[in-house]
């Protein structure tokens, strides 16, 4: 249906409907609720306003994340974009930043532009506290909300997800089974991911009745960029008394570091020291032994994530969440 | 000037207008003309049209870049985007691929979306031979066009550049003067901004004298993530009796990969073996010693795009090129 159908049915002319549609100009309102009644009934929304007009604006996705100068969030707006492309969408890309505030702003602003649906990247746009998934809930009363690598149980709301729980648990044990039992767990995100991934270390750790002292969880709260401060986190750690031989890190940047802080304190990797990271990045060839990292399959999930919104967008009853499981590609800095 | 103005000046529908502006529906030839005539007598733009309209969907920007999860790319995409955020600009982002055949048709279609403007991201989109940049040639005529580190001198196209040549000129005299005469150029690119870095290494090592073998002058082809291959280009080359001591990248990825050839070497660096990067990106930190690179400046050269951008769609006469310098930031890998 087309604005001409509406202001057809309506018997009012089309730019009549428009001033309705947009909230602007003088509209009597008998006329106005004459639109609104044609509307509602034969369920015309703007995205199919502005393709009927031939304005070609629209088949457009929001696209939101953090910082899209991330490693990880780099690769998935790629491949998000991309496969967009592939079915005949633009992408309309919000980098938020990391304020709960900015990243609300950010989803009214996109609703806002009437954009067909959009998506999440990354699990810092889900919280601990229920109440502070409202946003998304909200959203997602309005258009289609995809997440990627975070879930919420919400209506209209899809989870494409790699189980970051089992693949740290799983990496965990492989360390310890590797003679390793004082394992440092460095992450620098509580978001949706860095809490599963915790819990696979913590999981892992107690299974093997390994003491889990606070000191052992190491948050880093600095630049996501900074490795030479990620070294020197660990070195403090050391410099407090804190003795460790191995290092399971949520992402590549603070594993890098890791690797350094072994080389700094003479250990050799990965006979006396081992160091795991997160993402299997570019990063992996960058050090010396090359770091063994999680892939979590990224553009398997951005691939899936696509053809489930383009199942939604074209009324097929769609999964609410699916989950694929990631892969330890092993390189030098483990046994 | 919007669509109801037009519509009015020419007495025809609102809906006559629209067809004309898409090209689609039946309208004679007479209407067309008339239509036709109005728009370009009070210089029309579509932009203005969907800005009438109140669509809001208008006051977009199209990022165009070859690959957004390219580290430099995936930076300057970041910076354009937040920046115009802040002027109240949306971004499309699409991403083109290297194939020139695949950006120009991105060109186009993004000029059908009718955005207000267009960022190339990134020198290669303007090529060596003056009739492979006719697309953003013919793009400028509909729009303007802003180049980040490339330019061309055509009407409506703003360009803003760091002084490549100069800033590997330099480094590469740094170099010589530091006792290494026998430096390898690595490179993957031979775009505006890949020639002009080529070109002051040349110039440097014709100005000290050296000789200027062709096998100095390494392309790399592959992957432009894949570390072990650009390390192994550098073995080969060696294997075949080519000895050097200093390699000059054109990005920091190939100087990683030297770094990495120099280990497997067992030179020592940066006493037996030099190495400069560029772009000054997250990779300087990962490898031991620590990596000399080039800084190009690349947030103030976004921020100075948009904001000649933002003087150019407010209808204010500005610069047609900027140019920043670069600067080098001596780490452990040159002395």
């Amino acid at each position: 249906m087309t604005i001409y159908d509406i202001s057809e049915k309506a018997g009012v002319s089309i730019a009549t409907v428009s001033r309705v549609l947009n909230g602007s100009g003088s509209v009597s309102e008998k006329t106005r609720k004459k639109v609104l009644d044609v509307i509602s009934r034969y369920e015309y929304t703007p995205n199919a306003f502005a393709r009927g007009l031939g304005l070609n604006t629209m088949k457009t996705i929001g696209i939101l994340c953090a910082d899209s100068s991330d490693l990880y969030l780099a690769k998935a707006v790629y491949y998000i974009e991309q496969k967009l492309r592939a079915n005949g969408y633009d992408s309309i890309l919000c980098c938020t930043g990391y304020d709960p505030l900015d990243k609300a702003a950010a989803v009214s602003l996109l609703i806002h532009k009437k954009v067909d649906a959009l998506i999440l990247a990354g699990s810092n746009f889900i919280y601990e506290n229920d109440a502070d998934n409202q946003y998304v809930a909200d959203a997602a009363a309005q258009l289609p909300l995809m997440l990627l690598n975070a879930a919420l149980d919400t209506p209209n709301v899809y989870s494409v997800i790699s189980d970051d729980f089992t693949s740290m648990y799983e990496a965990t044990l492989q360390m310890i089974s590797g003679g390793i039992r004082d394992i440092v767990y460095f992450y620098n995100s509580a978001s949706y991911s860095g809490k599963k991934k915790l819990a696979g270390y913590l999981a892992a750790m107690k299974e093997k009745q390994l003491l889990n002292e606070a000191e052992f969880v190491q948050f880093y709260q600095g630049s996501h960029e900074d490795i030479p401060a990620m070294t020197a986190h660990l070195k403090k750690l050391h410099d407090e008394g804190i003795r460790f031989h191995g290092v399971i890190a949520s992402d590549d940047t603070l594993a890098l570091a890791a690797v350094k802080y072994a080389k700094l304190m003479g250990y050799s990797v990965p006979d006396e020291f081992c160091v795991l990271g997160y993402n299997n990045s570019i990063l992996v060839n960058c050090c010396d032994p090359e770091l063994t990292s999680i892939d979590n399959k990224l553009e398997t999930l951005c691939q899936h994530l696509i053809n489930t919104l383009m199942g939604v967008l074209s009324g097929k009853e769609m999964p609410k969440k699916t989950v694929f499981s990631g892969e330890i590609i092993r390189r030098g800095t483990t046994q």
